[in-house]
């Protein structure tokens, strides 16, 4: 039996990691349902889940750790149950947002020189223990501050703001969202649209949400976030996001 | 008995310090006797190194193993044995002249950001792992090299450039200067005059050829180099260099 352009489509967005549930779940809120007051159904949750390989058992799992853990809250109507972002989980969701769906920062980039290892942060990346990278001018007391062009850092340094991991998986994405150009005009299903849309956007949260807040230059060679970023950016741009009303079944 | 101006003199350029012979011979004959040709007899040497506490066995002792290193040949006529610079001694000597007699290295500075810990160099100081300050722009492949102003330095990166007890050598040969110019007018005789000259010298050379060739103000709170500095050039102005004929005894 020959693939569909939807199967291929999952699978290139899918293959080489294992999918947990709860995080998938945290995205098709953020991304699909963040409103106040937006909520989905469990059986739209599942028409969303199902064809990315998450089974019924392993959703209810997921489901009730995220109300355990105050991210999502329930209620039921007749036979139904409808899920909805907390405050607390809305607050996150929109947290993250900027990261996800952001531009990457653009410079000025600072390196700081400091007397201690700099204290970590999204937006500062030590990188050795008297240097760090970051777009924030103002670094410990003691340190200097010198503006430097992201181009002008030597590869040993930029090899050292992400790890060979991240960059693996942003290319891997990246290669999975040029396929899905390909694809995504053969694929006219509003439901299999939106699968996409939620798959394509957790692979890329899993890496954004990771990435030191520094201009793309700053990354170790063969980096590929910034077409990653420019592919995501045209493919939302093709499958707007539906109404969570859209969602549930006829 | 009240010491003379020539005696409060030699003590504050010697106070706290035991002068090696051997060294003060090498400042001897670098400050004194270095054009090829020029020679000290045992007389002239003793003549000026008698009045520093240095006694004729000592002397012996360092002329012979300075013999034995290779930097001083010695020559006898009848009774009075003639010293002089080998070349390779005289080489030395020149060499170490512009650290000793020059200026402080002007800038620029530069900041070098390496992957790995820099070689240390006359002009390069290693101030942390990935850190060293250098007025040579050539860093090692890899390094990126900023321009950086002295004055912009923090206190903890300057404290690296040399150790306390430098700084604090420094300062005592600068009061123990500041003192020779009050001094000095008092002191007519030429003997008296050249022992200062070679104390004053030898005090300088000692901090001069340990420190980097860094601009002064790249030197830690309390670096009084510059005033040695400027102290020294006047009272040598004051005293110029006598002729090694002028050394012997009449």
């Amino acid at each position: 039996m020959t693939a569909t352009a939807f199967e291929r489509s999952v699978s290139a967005l899918t293959e080489g990691q294992t999918l947990r549930v709860w995080s998938v779940i945290v995205t098709i809120f953020g991304d699909l349902a963040q409103a106040p007051g937006q909520t989905l159904s469990g059986r739209a949750l599942a028409r969303l889940c199902a064809p990315m390989g998450l089974r019924d058992e392993a959703q209810r799992v997921a489901l009730h750790r995220l109300r355990k853990e105050g991210w999502i809250e329930s209620r039921r109507d007749g036979r139904q149950s409808h899920y909805g972002l907390t405050d607390w989980g809305r607050a996150q969701a929109r947290a993250a947002s900027p990261r996800i769906y952001g531009p990457a920062p653009a410079g000025p980039l600072y390196l700081w020189v400091t007397e201690t290892a700099a204290e970590p942060r999204a937006d500062v990346v030590a990188i050795a223990p008297n240097l760090a990278l970051s777009t924030a001018i103002d670094g410990p007391p003691g340190s200097m501050v010198q503006q430097v062009a992201p181009e002008a850092l030597p590869g040993w340094m930029r090899a050292r703001v992400a790890d060979p991991a991240l960059v693996a998986e942003a290319a891997r994405l990246t290669a999975a969202l040029e396929r899905l150009r390909t694809e995504l005009p053969k694929i006219t299903d509003p439901a299999q649209q939106a699968v996409l849309r939620v798959l394509m956007v957790h692979g890329w949260r899993r890496i954004a949400l990771k990435l030191p807040l520094l201009p793309d230059a700053a990354f170790p060679d063969g980096w590929q976030g910034a077409a990653a970023r420019a592919h995501l950016g045209a493919l939302l741009q093709a499958l707007p996001r539906p109404a969570p009303a859209a969602l549930e079944p006829a």
